[in-house]
């Protein structure tokens, strides 16, 4: 990657731990402060959620977002919907005006306008990096994560704490690029990708979405805390490192408990990623340290 | 309900019961017996799955289901599929047929087609009750559970063991009646309606599935015996009985380990149900015993 091209990758991480960052220090929820960021990240072309989501194989968008709070297990997910400008705003919306946890299609698409949901025409969602992927996986059959030459993921997540205790855990994408058939990936799906509960911790995960479903990885980590005593660290280590690792699933996830000491881990060469515990303080990073 | 009604649900679940256990005395898998136990779960017109799922909003069909192999961990899923005769038929062909573990809609029904999956005319699904508890559910303007009347749960599931040591778990499911905006609930969800892995346990869930996936329901019962070192049952309690339960999850779960001794639990009034252990010794129950 050119060195301009990894600064606006800095530079929009910053931006998000900016905007969710404020929001805590002003008081403001951990499920504010998730939303926002991801919106942020959702918003920029860079990033495989929202604007910039991968094309679908037959030239679509199809995202899917998941939001869950700690202090009550709340949760709201949507999958395969297009055109909504930010699907993370839809999950919340799922979450907090309908009965249900997760919502798919055309469906969700008719409760995100019955909740006046902001869409977006097409050509929003066109960027010419995605674009070409498309093309390129097309020309060789292939169906593929975002991050095929550099290994980074592209899939959005946030995760927080807030002056009240409570975590909260959000994940945005727009799944595999030239994906077919209706794939879901983990992100939507409640302990596969998205896990958020006081008690233990807060989970976001990016990474080839097959195996972090058959591996339930978000929940995964709770349980290792909960059930096993394991630190935060070592229950994540465990999940990314020992069991995802080694059975093919490359990807990572970032997590806080309620010590406020963040763990952003993968298995991967990089992980575009970004952390932030005091203020005017931003750390964001790409490759391993 | 009346007599004549209850000895027609004992005999479906002792056909579901002889299709898969005769697989399973000719040293067939556990996968093929679960399949062959939903298949005629869901040929039959009593229960909320296939032939007899309940209608959505719109009148019409979404079915959902799901399959886990214990010895590898595999699994496939569709959710909110129409026309399609035996959804669990589908799963399995994700599971086997493609590298993804959950497809959903008009793109899984695409793929169903492409693996000459068998379809029915909207008429086969049709059944009287059903017909009658929706639009009962639309006067009333409620989105409901196919057990209104009697608390017992209609989606359908089935695990098994085979010789070879390896248990499976399959589960089928209409959801909920009067559902809207393609809502999914816990039966397609691995780890939340559907689980297996040798090391712990089989599980197929049925009941208020929003409540289900916020619990991670299959995956916390393998969890509690692998982390905490819980027996099947008392994981099976801890979970339906102590988490579920006093959070208003509604339901229930049939599961099973490699020592063969199968776990039925609900919290309910009752849940259909069957086992067999050995040979031309069926049993099977609608309520508490």
């Amino acid at each position: 990657m050119r060195p301009e091209q990894e600064k606006e990758y800095h530079h929009a991480l910053k931006a998000a731990l900016e905007s969710g960052y404020n929001i805590l220090q002003a008081g403001g929820s951990s499920l504010d402060a998730v939303v926002a960021a991801v919106e942020s990240l959702e918003d920029c072309p860079l990033f495989n959620a929202g604007r910039g989501a991968v094309f679908t194989n037959e030239g679509k968008h199809e995202l899917d977002a998941a939001v869950m709070l700690g202090n009550s297990r709340a949760a709201g997910a949507v999958a395969s919907v297009s055109g909504v400008r930010n699907p993370v705003r839809l999950a919340r919306a799922v979450m907090e005006h309908s009965e249900h946890v997760l919502l798919a299609g055309a469906g969700a698409e008719q409760f995100a306008k019955s909740r006046a949901i902001a869409f977006e025409p097409e050509d929003y969602f066109f960027t010419r990096q995605r674009y070409d992927q498309w093309q390129e996986a097309m020309r060789e059959g292939v169906v593929q994560l975002d991050h095929r030459d550099d290994k980074k993921f592209g899939t959005v997540g946030a995760v927080a704490l807030d002056n009240a205790g409570n975590v909260a855990a959000a994940t945005s994408t727009g799944g595999m690029t030239n994906k077919r058939f209706g794939r879901i990936g983990d992100s939507p799906l409640i302990g596969a990708g998205t896990w958020a509960d006081n008690t233990t911790c807060a989970v976001s995960c990016t990474g080839h979405g097959e195996y972090f479903i058959r591996a339930v990885a978000a929940y995964d980590v709770a349980c290792l805390m909960e059930y096993k005593g394991k630190s935060l660290r070592q229950a994540c280590e465990e999940v990314v490192m020992r069991k995802l690792k080694p059975a093919g699933g490359e990807g990572g996830l970032i997590a806080l408990d309620r010590t406020g000491v963040p763990v952003l881990i993968f298995n991967s060469e990089g992980m575009y990623r970004g952390w932030q515990t005091m203020p005017g303080a931003p750390n964001t990073a790409i490759y391993g340290d």
